[in-house]
């Protein structure tokens, strides 16, 4: 079964604001089998809902609406579907009653506008709201079901919960959801695809999808069966393949952060890291050092951007910056084993770079970077040539040196 | 005018995933007297594109889709767009030229699925990506005017500013619109509120938004008039007061970043800084080194995480640590006056703090942070108790830290 959500409100229109009640319906509606296909938002606006209701049912079995059920004539939502459905508004003195008695519970008088909340589409059923007064309403629409909820997050979570959760449970056929998330650094997004895309468009079950972002992707597979058992054999099924043609490329399997991995890697290691950063400023430490605990196996690091302190912190010699210069292998190199020897760690990354705007040549254009690894077995220099502004081509110099570094502590480097 | 917005991509639909294009680009049309009137969030899937892009364009002017333009077989944008407005799609090969060379310049070679790009939509007008590989599509439809832009927020960002906004704005009757950005460090938003909205809250034009960030927060001013003196003078009448109330606690009038309001007053002073950063672990060098050009008064520093870092690297005495802990004043200032000495800097600032969520102490709780600052007329620490998870709390702290080096140069530290 697929579900669509349409947030009501012109106030959700603006630049500073996101429906945040449509994530916490997609958990609990995939939670159950149910999968969310489109998500709306509209502002107050009589016709908009009403074509937004009828699309959405002219192609899902679940729509749930949030927002606009309030007193005030900009509060649409039992018109629009109403309009959608070609039902009309039926006023239940019942409820304008239960409103005045919450109302007189606060020592308040009831406004003449909220009696606009006792309206009840023809045929709903009402979902009362315990935490404000916007009641809900339960619909049902040849095969179809539509739900009215409240707008503000815990009225609505209260609500879908209590009332909508056991009902939609009735209606679902039984199913179970599992997901695979691979992580994969040093990979080019097409040519990722390229590679796997043989395997996973074979199979309709388990969905894949496929995010990236600097020099990091991440592969979501999500299988939906009728037992737990199926679903783990298709994800095996399908991940399997994926998993031999990208190797050692995959740094987690259950959407860890490369922090964490190289985190996790440097402890069964018993083994620790420092830095030495030019062009990154600071962002490796930074990174290694969001994950709790880091300072188990983090001492800490050089942040070396003029080249006095790349000579005078690290140990680079004169020569070697006046010969290669700062952004070259041999400086990289010298800045890692600096900076392994002034900590004393088991490791140490270094990052030197080009990173923009300005300061590019035709022999080191812009996103030209050296990231050195020094080790107990030696030092490595890797050499790439990113793609994008300061903040990319940074991004892309921290994910490889992560990278170098975990493939080394995993026996790969 | 009115506009609608349509985000591409399952991925979009996830229990984690919000679209923030949309936010950018309502911020952007708003500017120019346009209203985004409805927003969708559509799968990868080409029928329910299709009707999506129906909808909108039977009752917008402008429709503005983001993402699905990549090189994969479920990147449907294009198809969809061509299905809605009944058109063919037609390869372009100077596009697939332009595309390999793109690779050749980074010496890989194109995969094969890269050709999708280069399809245009009959009619459509071409939108060159510098920033990626997904070229964006500008049509035009009976009255209406769609764009397609590449999903990924840089690609999108730099595309529709460069692009889309020059055209859009031929297009849109013209209206003069004009912002004051106030940015405020070091307050609490609620505070901040109480302060000034007895000012704000008597205009509706302009129109006053308040964002906050940890230790951030900013107040944009719009006014929307027919001539420019008149925005102008509103701006006066409305910013003035605001100004007064905040005095030095605004570091910018203009939207500048405080990391590059800091560098602007480096470079006046012709000053250098270093820094020493503990729980921050390289935060405030990765901040300060986001300004192109920092090279020019950002020297260095030490990413000092354990105590022997402390002692080595910075010459933090064995007796300080011992008798007041790595988390103290005395600890906070032998940093800042250590990193000075070792960089020979005009300033070095430091951070030392329990960043969580282990490490709390009843004396030293989860979020106890000391920054200090020394220069050429001595040190000082300020002590700070800040909220919020690890991430938070190392927000706050670096802010802090800009904004105490921001007021000593200023003359008011």
């Amino acid at each position: 079964m697929n579900a669509e959500i349409v947030a009501v409100g012109s106030e959700m229109l603006t630049p500073q604001r996101v429906d945040t009640n449509s994530l916490y319906l997609t958990a609990e509606l995939n939670n159950l089998g149910v999968e969310v296909v489109g998500k709306y938002v509209i502002g107050d606006h009589l016709e908009r809902l009403a074509s937004a209701v009828r699309l959405a049912l002219s192609r899902s079995e679940i729509v749930i609406l949030s927002g606009g059920l309030g007193p005030t004539e900009d509060d649409l939502t039992r018109d629009a579907v109403g309009l959608a459905l070609d039902r009309k508004l039926i006023y239940h003195p019942e409820i304008a009653d239960a409103l005045e008695q919450r109302f007189a519970r606060l020592n308040r008088k009831m406004a003449e506008v909220n009696k606009r909340q006792a309206f009840l589409i023809e045929g709903a059923g009402i979902l009362p709201n315990d935490r404000g007064t916007a009641p809900g309403q339960w619909l049902e629409e040849s095969g179809a079901v539509l739900m009215l909820l409240p707008g503000p997050p815990h009225e609505l979570k209260a609500m879908f919960e209590r009332q909508c959760l056991p009902r939609l449970a009735r209606l679902v056929p039984p199913q179970v959801i599992r997901t695979v998330e691979l992580r994969v650094a040093g990979m080019g997004e097409s040519d990722l695809d390229q590679l796997i895309a043989p395997v996973y468009k074979k199979y309709e079950n388990p969905a894949t999808t496929i995010l990236a972002a600097a020099g990091d992707i991440q592969i979501h597979l999500r299988a939906r069966c009728a037992t737990q058992g199926e679903a783990d054999a298709l994800l095996v099924e399908v991940a399997g393949p994926i998993e031999l043609l990208l190797g050692d490329r995959i740094y987690s399997r259950n959407g860890e952060s490369i922090e964490a991995v190289v985190g996790d890697l440097l402890r069964k290691n018993r083994a620790t890291v420092s830095v030495a950063e030019s062009c990154t400023g600071g962002m490796l430490g930074e990174r290694l050092t969001q994950v709790p605990g880091s300072s188990e196996y983090f001492v800490g690091g050089f942040i070396t951007y003029s080249n006095e302190m790349k000579i005078e912190l690290l140990g680079v010699t004169p020569e070697i910056l006046a010969e290669h210069g700062a952004v070259s292998k041999e400086t990289a190199e010298a800045m890692a084993i600096g900076a392994r020897r002034r900590t004393n760690s088991t490791y140490a990354l270094s990052i030197t770079g080009v990173a923009g705007p300005d300061g590019g040549s035709e022999a080191k254009p812009v996103g030209t970077t050296h990231i050195g690894l020094a080790g107990p077995t030696g030092a490595e220099v890797l050499k790439r040539q990113f793609i994008g502004d300061r903040a990319r081509i940074r991004s892309f110099a921290s994910q490889m040196a992560l990278d170098l570094l975990r493939r080394r502590l995993a026996g790969r480097g």
